[in-house]
């Protein structure tokens, strides 16, 4: 497993804002007495980052170029509908965790997770150089340890028949980040690039990363054997061309 | 709009630990200090009850009965295509906005939201007598209070063409509820119970509601015209009988 990093102030409040929120070793404490602590989307940004944008950032949307990356189990239904809840339990936590890592070893952040699928964000709130490609890094990283660890709970659990992978999907281009709700503080990103990394993700094999032209030519050479398709997506009226990675 | 009756204490922590935790008036003051708050799933509830799930219960996962709610707006993708993303994020804050509202005034959680969707949670941590009958009160609020307020939205933004709608799917039964990843501490429901409420969402049609015969048997009075369908769901091997109700 990738050893994090571990930044003594928030890469996020530093980036943002300039201004450098302790959230490792003493000078931590004080805020983490008033609820300022690390955030479940990246353990380098604070609290700040995940819940107050609107009054970080003094306005209730912007706009930012993102890679955008969507991921989930392949055959997760089918699966959970033949084995019990902790062996459904094991295979949700090696796959969350997994993806938590490779995406945060490129400083993207986890924004949302739900069920067997999440949706990361690279550029924000952390500035990436080359974000289209550190979030490849990450897919490529992901669908390697998810592979093998998949591999492994499998055999432990004794689960025969079925496959199980991930699928991934990625897009780069401008997004809206945001609060989209009035009760929900957790900001997120919206726009047709999240969509239509969403869609994808959902037309990714078990084992396979899709990404599109925006993502690919920041990384041809990590894409060694990318194979090259057209295909239609839901809700989308053209057709999209995109590169496809099997591990 | 429904007035939420504002709880002072945490009715999670009530219920499960008949620990009264402040979360309003003077005697919460303490408690905001060292980051207790009210939860964004359900203002009723505290952080306690979304972050410390494993530590409340000192076990890392529970099987409780619950109704699961997914909502979800129909042709986002391809209006979100066509309109800016200030009328996306206007168009996701009443769906957002109102879904919360409906079953939070059923005693319901909103435990996951994301883009255009969410999972809602009956009967934990908050124990709900009847949680089905309540979960599908909740189910027709939402549809009567969206296309409402979405047919309003779209005269102001001047959509035209594509029909803007909700899709909502509800089943009851045994799920497992826990921490699910190492990383992410709130907590989250899993199992049969929750994907097939998950699939049945994906198979409304805009203004439907689709539920199952576990949900429909404990509010028949409130289904009058409730179409009895069989219908086959991916990942399940078998078909599923369904009451489909209309807007």
């Amino acid at each position: 497993m990738v050893e994090l990093d571990r930044s003594l102030i928030c890469k996020g409040c530093w980036s943002q804002m300039h201004m450098p929120i302790p959230i490792r070793g003493p000078l931590s404490l004080p805020f983490k007495l008033v609820g300022i602590t690390t955030s479940k989307m990246n353990p380098n940004i604070c609290t700040i980052c995940e819940r107050a944008f609107a009054r970080v950032k003094k306005t209730k949307q912007i706009t930012v170029q993102t890679t955008i990356l969507f991921a989930d189990i392949r055959g997760y239904t089918r699966l959970s509908e033949r084995v019990g809840a902790a062996e459904v339990a094991s295979l949700l936590s090696v796959f969350h965790d997994e993806c938590a890592t490779a995406i945060w070893a490129q400083d993207g952040i986890v924004n949302k997770a739900m069920g067997d699928g999440l949706m990361a964000i690279f550029n924000f709130p952390i500035p990436i150089d080359d974000h289209p490609r550190e979030a490849l890094v990450a897919a490529l990283s992901i669908q390697e340890q998810c592979t093998r660890n998949l591999a492994k709970l499998k055999d432990e659990l004794e689960l025969t028949g079925s496959e199980i992978g991930v699928g991934v999907g990625l897009h780069s281009g401008e997004v809206a980040i945001g609060e989209f709700s009035g009760f929900a503080t957790d900001f997120t990103a919206i726009g047709s690039v999240v969509n239509q990394a969403a869609r994808l993700e959902s037309s990714a094999a078990a084992g396979e990363i899709l990404m599109t032209e925006e993502v690919y030519r920041h990384a041809r050479d990590l894409c060694g054997a990318a194979e090259h398709r057209s295909i239609s997506i839901k809700g989308f009226s053209d057709a999209v061309d995109v590169f496809a990675l099997r591990n």
